[in-house]
Protein backbone atom coordinates (compact mmCIF):
# COMPACT_ATOMS: atom_id res chain seq x y z
CA UNK A 1 0.00 0.00 0.00
CA UNK A 2 1.33 3.55 -0.65
CA UNK A 3 -0.28 6.93 -1.02
CA UNK A 4 -0.99 6.75 -5.20
CA UNK A 5 -2.84 3.43 -4.79
CA UNK A 6 -4.72 5.19 -2.08
CA UNK A 7 -5.58 8.32 -4.12
CA UNK A 8 -7.10 6.40 -6.55
CA UNK A 9 -8.91 3.93 -4.74
CA UNK A 10 -10.87 7.34 -3.75
CA UNK A 11 -10.89 7.80 -7.37
CA UNK A 12 -12.94 4.34 -8.20
CA UNK A 13 -15.07 4.72 -5.29
CA UNK A 14 -15.71 8.22 -7.00
CA UNK A 15 -18.26 9.95 -4.72
CA UNK A 16 -16.78 10.08 -1.28
CA UNK A 17 -17.39 12.31 1.67
CA UNK A 18 -15.70 16.05 1.71
CA UNK A 19 -16.17 16.95 5.40
CA UNK A 20 -15.29 20.67 6.50
CA UNK A 21 -16.00 23.14 9.19
CA UNK A 22 -18.53 26.20 8.83
CA UNK A 23 -18.47 29.95 10.06
CA UNK A 24 -20.03 28.49 13.47
CA UNK A 25 -17.54 26.13 13.88
CA UNK A 26 -19.80 23.47 13.17
CA UNK A 27 -19.32 20.45 11.05
CA UNK A 28 -20.56 20.14 7.52
CA UNK A 29 -20.47 17.09 5.18
CA UNK A 30 -21.29 16.64 1.42
CA UNK A 31 -20.97 13.86 -1.04
CA UNK A 32 -18.11 15.07 -3.81
CA UNK A 33 -17.04 13.32 -6.81
CA UNK A 34 -12.67 12.95 -6.68
CA UNK A 35 -12.11 13.96 -10.42
CA UNK A 36 -9.27 13.47 -10.97
CA UNK A 37 -5.56 12.30 -8.99
CA UNK A 38 -2.65 12.88 -10.61
CA UNK A 39 1.32 13.12 -8.67
CA UNK A 40 0.03 12.15 -5.23
CA UNK A 41 -2.81 15.15 -5.57
CA UNK A 42 -6.37 14.39 -5.55
CA UNK A 43 -8.59 17.34 -7.68
CA UNK A 44 -12.13 17.98 -6.96
CA UNK A 45 -14.64 21.13 -8.08
CA UNK A 46 -17.60 22.71 -6.37
CA UNK A 47 -20.07 25.45 -7.57
CA UNK A 48 -19.58 29.16 -6.03
CA UNK A 49 -22.99 29.40 -4.92
CA UNK A 50 -22.57 26.58 -2.48
CA UNK A 51 -22.17 26.32 1.03
CA UNK A 52 -19.00 24.18 0.34
CA UNK A 53 -17.41 26.49 -2.08
CA UNK A 54 -17.52 29.72 1.12
CA UNK A 55 -16.46 26.98 3.69
CA UNK A 56 -13.88 26.24 1.92
CA UNK A 57 -12.33 29.83 1.31
CA UNK A 58 -13.05 30.61 5.33
CA UNK A 59 -11.49 27.35 6.38
CA UNK A 60 -9.73 25.53 3.66
CA UNK A 61 -9.27 22.31 5.10
CA UNK A 62 -11.06 19.20 4.29
CA UNK A 63 -11.77 15.67 5.67
CA UNK A 64 -12.62 13.30 3.05
CA UNK A 65 -13.38 8.96 3.39
CA UNK A 66 -14.48 7.04 1.59
CA UNK A 67 -14.89 2.70 1.42
CA UNK A 68 -15.27 0.22 -1.73
CA UNK A 69 -17.05 -3.24 -1.82
CA UNK A 70 -14.10 -4.49 -0.73
CA UNK A 71 -14.51 -2.65 2.61
CA UNK A 72 -11.19 -0.44 1.54
CA UNK A 73 -11.20 2.21 3.88
CA UNK A 74 -9.30 5.55 2.24
CA UNK A 75 -9.30 9.01 4.71
CA UNK A 76 -7.26 12.02 3.59
CA UNK A 77 -7.17 15.23 5.95
CA UNK A 78 -5.91 18.13 4.85
CA UNK A 79 -5.26 21.78 3.60
CA UNK A 80 -6.90 22.56 0.22
CA UNK A 81 -5.72 25.26 -2.21
CA UNK A 82 -7.51 26.34 -4.65
CA UNK A 83 -6.27 26.34 -8.79
CA UNK A 84 -4.60 28.81 -10.66
CA UNK A 85 -6.01 28.35 -14.26
CA UNK A 86 -9.54 27.56 -13.23
CA UNK A 87 -10.54 27.52 -17.04
CA UNK A 88 -7.48 25.01 -17.76
CA UNK A 89 -8.51 22.50 -15.19
CA UNK A 90 -12.37 22.40 -15.16
CA UNK A 91 -12.00 22.01 -19.27
CA UNK A 92 -9.56 18.91 -18.05
CA UNK A 93 -12.22 17.83 -15.46
CA UNK A 94 -15.01 17.64 -17.43
CA UNK A 95 -13.00 15.89 -20.50
CA UNK A 96 -12.04 13.20 -17.73
CA UNK A 97 -15.46 13.12 -16.49
CA UNK A 98 -17.91 13.22 -19.04
CA UNK A 99 -21.40 12.60 -16.69
CA UNK A 100 -20.50 16.00 -15.51
CA UNK A 101 -21.58 17.88 -19.03
CA UNK A 102 -25.43 15.96 -18.14
CA UNK A 103 -25.01 18.09 -14.87
CA UNK A 104 -23.71 21.42 -15.96
CA UNK A 105 -24.14 21.59 -19.88
CA UNK A 106 -22.15 23.64 -21.89
CA UNK A 107 -20.66 27.26 -20.31
CA UNK A 108 -22.47 26.61 -17.11
CA UNK A 109 -19.81 24.37 -16.00
CA UNK A 110 -17.57 28.00 -15.46
CA UNK A 111 -19.83 28.51 -12.11
CA UNK A 112 -17.67 25.30 -10.79
CA UNK A 113 -14.22 26.11 -9.57
CA UNK A 114 -11.58 23.55 -8.86
CA UNK A 115 -8.91 22.45 -5.89
CA UNK A 116 -6.78 20.80 -5.10
CA UNK A 117 -5.56 18.64 -1.89
CA UNK A 118 -1.63 18.23 -2.39
CA UNK A 119 -0.83 17.55 1.65
CA UNK A 120 -2.24 16.10 3.91
CA UNK A 121 -2.82 12.63 6.80
CA UNK A 122 -3.97 9.53 4.76
CA UNK A 123 -4.82 6.58 6.79
CA UNK A 124 -5.38 3.19 4.85
CA UNK A 125 -8.03 0.44 6.57
CA UNK A 126 -8.70 -2.45 5.25
CA UNK A 127 -12.08 -4.20 7.15
CA UNK A 128 -12.49 -6.63 5.07
CA UNK A 129 -9.68 -8.84 5.80
CA UNK A 130 -9.35 -10.90 8.66
CA UNK A 131 -7.34 -9.87 10.83
CA UNK A 132 -8.16 -6.04 10.08
CA UNK A 133 -5.02 -3.81 8.75
CA UNK A 134 -4.31 -0.25 9.33
CA UNK A 135 -1.45 1.87 7.98
CA UNK A 136 -0.94 5.42 8.12
CA UNK A 137 0.76 7.53 5.66
CA UNK A 138 2.17 11.55 4.97
CA UNK A 139 1.63 13.34 1.48
CA UNK A 140 3.80 16.13 1.79
CA UNK A 141 3.33 16.81 5.24
CA UNK A 142 4.72 15.33 8.60
CA UNK A 143 2.09 13.20 10.60
CA UNK A 144 1.27 12.92 14.08
CA UNK A 145 1.25 9.18 15.42
CA UNK A 146 -1.82 8.00 16.65
CA UNK A 147 -3.15 4.75 18.62
CA UNK A 148 -1.68 3.15 22.12
CA UNK A 149 1.65 1.95 22.87
CA UNK A 150 3.36 -0.17 25.98
CA UNK A 151 5.71 1.84 28.37
CA UNK A 152 8.00 0.16 30.29
CA UNK A 153 5.96 0.43 32.73
CA UNK A 154 4.62 -2.76 31.95
CA UNK A 155 4.85 -5.82 34.33
CA UNK A 156 4.20 -8.52 31.94
CA UNK A 157 0.75 -9.66 33.54
CA UNK A 158 -0.89 -10.55 30.11
CA UNK A 159 -4.19 -9.35 30.79
CA UNK A 160 -4.28 -6.96 28.27
CA UNK A 161 -3.84 -10.06 25.86
CA UNK A 162 -7.07 -11.67 27.41
CA UNK A 163 -8.77 -8.42 26.80
CA UNK A 164 -8.05 -7.08 23.06
CA UNK A 165 -10.97 -7.77 21.37
CA UNK A 166 -8.87 -7.74 18.05
CA UNK A 167 -6.08 -9.81 19.55
CA UNK A 168 -3.49 -7.32 18.56
CA UNK A 169 -1.10 -7.40 21.09
CA UNK A 170 1.69 -10.33 21.21
CA UNK A 171 5.07 -10.64 23.06
CA UNK A 172 4.32 -7.00 25.06
CA UNK A 173 3.76 -4.92 21.77
CA UNK A 174 0.89 -3.58 19.97
CA UNK A 175 0.60 -4.74 16.33
CA UNK A 176 -0.11 -1.44 15.37
CA UNK A 177 -1.73 -2.17 11.75
CA UNK A 178 -4.41 -4.43 13.39
CA UNK A 179 -5.25 -2.22 16.11
CA UNK A 180 -8.78 -0.68 16.31
CA UNK A 181 -7.86 2.19 19.00
CA UNK A 182 -10.27 0.98 20.89
CA UNK A 183 -8.73 1.74 23.91
CA UNK A 184 -9.64 -1.46 26.51
CA UNK A 185 -5.73 -1.86 26.99
CA UNK A 186 -5.61 1.56 28.10
CA UNK A 187 -8.64 1.28 30.38
CA UNK A 188 -8.20 -2.50 31.92
CA UNK A 189 -3.66 -2.33 32.83
CA UNK A 190 -3.57 -2.60 36.40
CA UNK A 191 -0.51 -0.86 35.80
CA UNK A 192 -1.15 2.23 33.76
CA UNK A 193 1.29 1.34 31.49
CA UNK A 194 -0.71 1.66 28.23
CA UNK A 195 0.12 5.51 26.77
CA UNK A 196 -2.56 7.20 24.32
CA UNK A 197 0.14 8.33 21.51
CA UNK A 198 -2.03 11.75 21.25
CA UNK A 199 -1.73 12.75 24.35
CA UNK B 1 -40.13 11.04 1.76
CA UNK B 2 -40.27 11.72 5.27
CA UNK B 3 -37.63 12.09 8.19
CA UNK B 4 -38.62 8.39 9.01
CA UNK B 5 -38.17 7.13 5.54
CA UNK B 6 -34.97 9.38 5.13
CA UNK B 7 -33.30 7.72 8.27
CA UNK B 8 -34.15 4.02 6.95
CA UNK B 9 -31.95 5.24 3.93
CA UNK B 10 -28.73 5.80 5.93
CA UNK B 11 -29.81 1.97 8.57
CA UNK B 12 -30.06 0.60 5.42
CA UNK B 13 -26.82 1.69 3.83
CA UNK B 14 -25.35 1.01 7.33
CA UNK B 15 -22.02 2.59 6.82
CA UNK B 16 -22.15 6.54 6.35
CA UNK B 17 -19.72 8.82 6.89
CA UNK B 18 -19.73 10.92 10.17
CA UNK B 19 -18.15 14.40 10.21
CA UNK B 20 -17.15 16.18 13.48
CA UNK B 21 -14.78 19.21 14.88
CA UNK B 22 -11.45 18.51 16.24
CA UNK B 23 -9.97 20.03 18.86
CA UNK B 24 -8.08 22.37 16.97
CA UNK B 25 -11.08 23.42 14.93
CA UNK B 26 -10.42 21.53 11.81
CA UNK B 27 -12.80 18.57 10.16
CA UNK B 28 -12.64 14.98 10.69
CA UNK B 29 -14.45 12.19 9.24
CA UNK B 30 -14.90 8.13 9.80
CA UNK B 31 -16.94 5.40 8.95
CA UNK B 32 -19.49 4.51 11.29
CA UNK B 33 -22.52 1.99 11.54
CA UNK B 34 -26.13 3.10 11.98
CA UNK B 35 -26.80 1.19 14.42
CA UNK B 36 -30.41 1.57 15.01
CA UNK B 37 -33.15 3.52 13.65
CA UNK B 38 -36.11 3.77 16.33
CA UNK B 39 -38.79 7.01 16.57
CA UNK B 40 -36.78 9.03 14.40
CA UNK B 41 -33.54 9.23 16.34
CA UNK B 42 -30.27 7.34 15.15
CA UNK B 43 -28.19 5.67 17.35
CA UNK B 44 -24.63 4.75 16.83
CA UNK B 45 -21.73 3.96 19.27
CA UNK B 46 -17.80 4.36 19.46
CA UNK B 47 -15.15 3.78 21.28
CA UNK B 48 -13.83 5.34 24.78
CA UNK B 49 -10.01 4.98 23.07
CA UNK B 50 -10.73 6.62 20.10
CA UNK B 51 -10.61 10.08 18.73
CA UNK B 52 -14.32 9.97 17.51
CA UNK B 53 -15.43 9.90 20.91
CA UNK B 54 -13.01 12.41 21.99
CA UNK B 55 -14.66 14.95 19.67
CA UNK B 56 -18.32 14.00 20.53
CA UNK B 57 -17.32 14.91 24.35
CA UNK B 58 -15.57 17.82 23.54
CA UNK B 59 -18.18 19.31 20.47
CA UNK B 60 -21.00 16.87 20.60
CA UNK B 61 -22.28 18.00 17.00
CA UNK B 62 -22.36 15.66 13.87
CA UNK B 63 -23.33 15.23 9.92
CA UNK B 64 -23.70 12.68 8.99
CA UNK B 65 -23.95 11.53 5.17
CA UNK B 66 -24.76 8.25 2.61
CA UNK B 67 -25.60 7.99 -0.54
CA UNK B 68 -27.30 4.38 -1.42
CA UNK B 69 -26.89 2.45 -4.96
CA UNK B 70 -29.65 4.76 -6.43
CA UNK B 71 -27.67 7.69 -5.87
CA UNK B 72 -30.12 9.03 -3.25
CA UNK B 73 -28.20 10.54 -0.81
CA UNK B 74 -29.20 12.01 2.95
CA UNK B 75 -27.78 13.74 5.03
CA UNK B 76 -28.10 14.34 8.57
CA UNK B 77 -26.80 17.35 10.80
CA UNK B 78 -27.21 17.63 14.17
CA UNK B 79 -26.97 17.47 18.08
CA UNK B 80 -25.58 13.98 19.48
CA UNK B 81 -26.06 12.94 22.77
CA UNK B 82 -24.75 10.36 25.27
CA UNK B 83 -27.18 7.76 26.22
CA UNK B 84 -28.29 6.91 29.73
CA UNK B 85 -27.95 3.09 30.38
CA UNK B 86 -25.37 2.36 28.39
CA UNK B 87 -25.20 -1.38 28.80
CA UNK B 88 -28.94 -1.60 27.91
CA UNK B 89 -28.24 0.22 25.05
CA UNK B 90 -25.02 -1.56 23.53
CA UNK B 91 -26.59 -4.95 24.01
CA UNK B 92 -29.52 -3.74 22.34
CA UNK B 93 -27.38 -2.51 19.27
CA UNK B 94 -25.37 -5.26 19.40
CA UNK B 95 -28.90 -7.68 19.47
CA UNK B 96 -29.45 -5.72 15.73
CA UNK B 97 -25.81 -5.65 14.56
CA UNK B 98 -24.75 -9.12 15.08
CA UNK B 99 -21.29 -9.06 13.22
CA UNK B 100 -20.47 -6.36 15.68
CA UNK B 101 -19.89 -9.86 17.97
CA UNK B 102 -16.94 -10.02 15.64
CA UNK B 103 -15.17 -7.05 15.81
CA UNK B 104 -16.25 -6.82 19.86
CA UNK B 105 -16.19 -10.06 21.75
CA UNK B 106 -17.49 -11.04 24.21
CA UNK B 107 -17.28 -8.03 27.43
CA UNK B 108 -14.98 -6.25 25.15
CA UNK B 109 -18.12 -4.48 23.83
CA UNK B 110 -18.44 -2.61 26.64
CA UNK B 111 -15.25 -0.23 25.38
CA UNK B 112 -18.08 0.78 23.35
CA UNK B 113 -20.32 3.97 24.56
CA UNK B 114 -23.97 4.46 22.82
CA UNK B 115 -25.30 7.77 21.17
CA UNK B 116 -28.06 9.06 19.80
CA UNK B 117 -28.91 11.76 17.56
CA UNK B 118 -32.25 13.33 18.23
CA UNK B 119 -32.79 16.68 16.54
CA UNK B 120 -31.07 18.59 13.47
CA UNK B 121 -31.39 18.87 9.60
CA UNK B 122 -32.23 16.31 7.63
CA UNK B 123 -31.61 16.95 3.80
CA UNK B 124 -32.48 14.20 0.88
CA UNK B 125 -31.22 14.45 -2.54
CA UNK B 126 -32.09 12.47 -5.42
CA UNK B 127 -29.13 12.16 -8.29
CA UNK B 128 -30.67 9.06 -9.76
CA UNK B 129 -33.98 11.09 -11.33
CA UNK B 130 -34.17 13.11 -13.85
CA UNK B 131 -34.43 15.64 -13.23
CA UNK B 132 -33.03 15.99 -9.99
CA UNK B 133 -35.21 16.34 -6.87
CA UNK B 134 -34.03 17.51 -3.04
CA UNK B 135 -36.11 17.87 0.19
CA UNK B 136 -35.27 19.62 3.58
CA UNK B 137 -36.74 18.35 6.91
CA UNK B 138 -36.29 19.49 10.67
CA UNK B 139 -36.01 17.17 13.19
CA UNK B 140 -37.18 18.25 16.37
CA UNK B 141 -35.26 21.86 15.83
CA UNK B 142 -36.02 24.83 13.07
CA UNK B 143 -34.04 24.41 10.01
CA UNK B 144 -32.62 27.76 8.59
CA UNK B 145 -33.94 28.15 4.76
CA UNK B 146 -30.72 27.35 2.04
CA UNK B 147 -30.88 28.14 -1.83
CA UNK B 148 -31.75 31.33 -3.78
CA UNK B 149 -35.33 33.35 -4.52
CA UNK B 150 -35.97 35.62 -6.96
CA UNK B 151 -36.82 39.15 -5.81
CA UNK B 152 -39.33 41.26 -6.99
CA UNK B 153 -36.37 43.65 -8.36
CA UNK B 154 -36.72 40.70 -10.96
CA UNK B 155 -37.39 42.50 -14.93
CA UNK B 156 -38.16 39.25 -16.48
CA UNK B 157 -35.67 39.75 -18.68
CA UNK B 158 -35.44 35.70 -18.93
CA UNK B 159 -31.60 35.25 -18.73
CA UNK B 160 -31.46 32.83 -15.96
CA UNK B 161 -33.62 30.77 -17.46
CA UNK B 162 -31.37 29.97 -20.22
CA UNK B 163 -28.13 30.22 -17.95
CA UNK B 164 -29.39 27.57 -15.23
CA UNK B 165 -27.79 23.94 -15.98
CA UNK B 166 -30.90 22.16 -14.48
CA UNK B 167 -33.51 24.12 -15.92
CA UNK B 168 -35.13 24.91 -12.60
CA UNK B 169 -36.67 28.32 -13.35
CA UNK B 170 -40.06 28.52 -14.76
CA UNK B 171 -42.62 31.56 -14.16
CA UNK B 172 -39.98 33.71 -12.34
CA UNK B 173 -39.85 31.25 -9.63
CA UNK B 174 -37.10 28.84 -8.76
CA UNK B 175 -38.15 24.93 -8.36
CA UNK B 176 -36.41 24.54 -4.82
CA UNK B 177 -36.72 20.81 -5.60
CA UNK B 178 -34.75 20.86 -8.68
CA UNK B 179 -32.00 23.63 -7.65
CA UNK B 180 -28.59 22.46 -7.34
CA UNK B 181 -27.43 25.70 -5.27
CA UNK B 182 -25.31 26.70 -7.94
CA UNK B 183 -25.69 30.07 -7.85
CA UNK B 184 -25.40 30.74 -11.62
CA UNK B 185 -28.72 32.86 -11.56
CA UNK B 186 -27.33 34.54 -8.79
CA UNK B 187 -24.28 35.59 -10.83
CA UNK B 188 -25.06 36.40 -13.80
CA UNK B 189 -28.59 38.15 -13.12
CA UNK B 190 -28.34 41.96 -14.68
CA UNK B 191 -29.76 43.37 -11.88
CA UNK B 192 -29.14 41.17 -9.09
CA UNK B 193 -32.57 40.23 -8.57
CA UNK B 194 -31.80 36.64 -6.97
CA UNK B 195 -31.23 36.72 -3.58
CA UNK B 196 -29.63 33.99 -1.45
CA UNK B 197 -31.44 32.61 1.52
CA UNK B 198 -28.71 31.99 3.61
CA UNK B 199 -27.33 35.72 3.74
Amino acid sequence: MNVSTCLNILREIKDVAFATVDENNQPQVRIIDVMLVEDNKLYFCTARGKDFYKQLKNHPYVAIIGMNKEYQMVRLNGLVKRLEKQKYWIDRIFKHNSLMNYVYPNESRYILEAFCLEEGELEFFDLGKEPIYRESFSVNKEIKPKGFIISNQCIQCGLYQKNCPQQCISNYQIQQERCLYCGLCYEKCPVQAIESKVL
